[in-house]
């Protein structure tokens, strides 16, 4: 396994690889999901890249940059454990130098859900993504459901910049008792722990809901938010029942929906997901 | 020569390319300021390709998209007599779909000069050639001179998304009496016409007054404006002397700087620069 350290060290490796490349953009800290994605690339091409870069510019000032979980030894180890080709490790000032001024915007489906509590994100995942993807060249690049948000929206910016790679979207891994594995679960307490999984737990109500034949989006998500309210510690950011195109909200579930929601369980704010319909 | 007509086509035939390609992203209507572009592109590289796509996204709603001058054959006929090998000509619908919404923009350089006087411009530049050097994958790109600050912006753009081409910036071609070739010439009435070279004349009478070690660049700009007065049906819409980085105006020059300036004669909004220092 190589480590690139530098934008230039990464693209001279890249000119070296032969046949295919899949490509995981993370951001370290790596758990059994992200190792999910990685697997996927090694399966589908003749080499896997993974990157690991902790993004400045899609967290904002009040949130966890500095306390992003960082582990770069120990992903290592678990990346070399699963095949991985080459691991990207760029410097913030090598990704982002002095007077760096260049953004790529994605409008309309980034106003809803983790772009309206977090406005200034998904300007900084499209950037970093375009970036990422213009140093690694890859053929393919894998993402998990679990940022459905932020999959739909790396998939419009490939698409309409015309870039020359598919997305893969790979399904959410969960704990045993349903959490979606994160790198952020790493904040909760051992207290905390055992209510995280009422994400999982309402996101199944709702699956149950649709399938016993209820299609009031209100009704769903009231009977979640209920849920959620009887997890001690537990903060409600969004609920969302949203149409899998746009992401703005319905209110009579009739094609593909998303439903998405992201709650507080003390310090950590996760984030999970279910497509219905 | 081969004429690609969608964007699937083009990079069809970009898979067929042996050897570096050398790219001319044009509006069509080409004068030999273009032809010189594709000329250098010819020399330097396997392959010449080269666009015309008169680029909606550029121009504000008050501006000249629908009267832009276009004449596809006369195009294809003076790109066939210099060596070109690709003409790509999408359709607005195939580069902009219905609901299309990703954005690439380079804040801080382009607050100045034409960005200034044209807020939404190099969003529409930015984007587009960001698409088409996707669509292309050129080696190398050739823009004129004459549009400094597009070649600035471009450069820019490429270096901070860590694309994977070289911009190459031509000097710019001039009529015989120093008016510099742009297709919105052809707005010019016969008797407007021999006031279209006053911007010309001013850079020049900034480049004596320099080379006879003016250095205060509101000397200079005075001067060059009470020239450009003279000129009947002359209005100017801004002349400045800046930064050559940062495109912010100087008061006293020093290092290197780019005197350039917009002025009407008569319809037509006419640029010009030149670089000092």
């Amino acid at each position: 396994m190589k480590i690139a350290r530098s934008i230039q060290e990464m693209k001279s490796l890249r000119r070296q690889c032969q046949g295919t490349v899949g490509f995981v953009p993370t951001m370290g800290y790596l758990h059994d999901g992200h190792l999910q994605l990685v697997r996927n690339a090694k399966k589908e091409n003749s080499v896997a890249v993974v990157s690991i870069f902790v993004n400045p510019a899609q967290f904002a000032p009040n949130e966890d940059f500095s306390a992003y979980p960082r582990d770069l030894e120990r992903d290592c180890q678990m990346l070399e454990n699963v095949g991985t080709d080459i691991v990207f490790v760029p410097a913030d000032t090598d990704m982002y130098p002095q007077g760096y001024n260049t953004w790529v915007i994605v409008q309309g489906i980034t106003q809803y859900l983790e772009g309206r509590s977090r406005p200034t994100h998904f300007q900084g995942v499209t950037t970093v993504c375009n970036k990422l993807f213009n140093i690694v060249q890859p053929d393919r690049a894998y993402f998990g459901q679990k940022d459905a948000q932020q999959a739909l929206v790396i998939q419009k910016m490939v698409r309409e910049l015309d870039m020359n790679l598919e997305i893969i979207v790979c399904p959410t891994v969960r704990e045993s008792d349903g959490l979606a594995m994160s790198s952020r679960n790493t904040y909760l307490t051992p207290q905390e722990r055992p209510a995280a999984n009422v994400l999982y737990k309402s996101l199944m109500l709702a699956q149950d809901m649709y399938n016993q034949g209820e299609r009031v989006a209100g009704k769903i998500k009231a009977a979640m938010a209920e849920l959620v309210s009887k997890a001690p510690g537990a903060y409600i950011d969004y609920i969302s029942i949203a149409d899998i195109e746009t992401l703005a909200d319905v209110e009579e579930i009739s094609g593909k929906v998303l439903v998405s929601m992201a709650v507080r369980i003390g310090k950590p704010r996760l984030i999970d997901n279910i497509i219905l319909g």
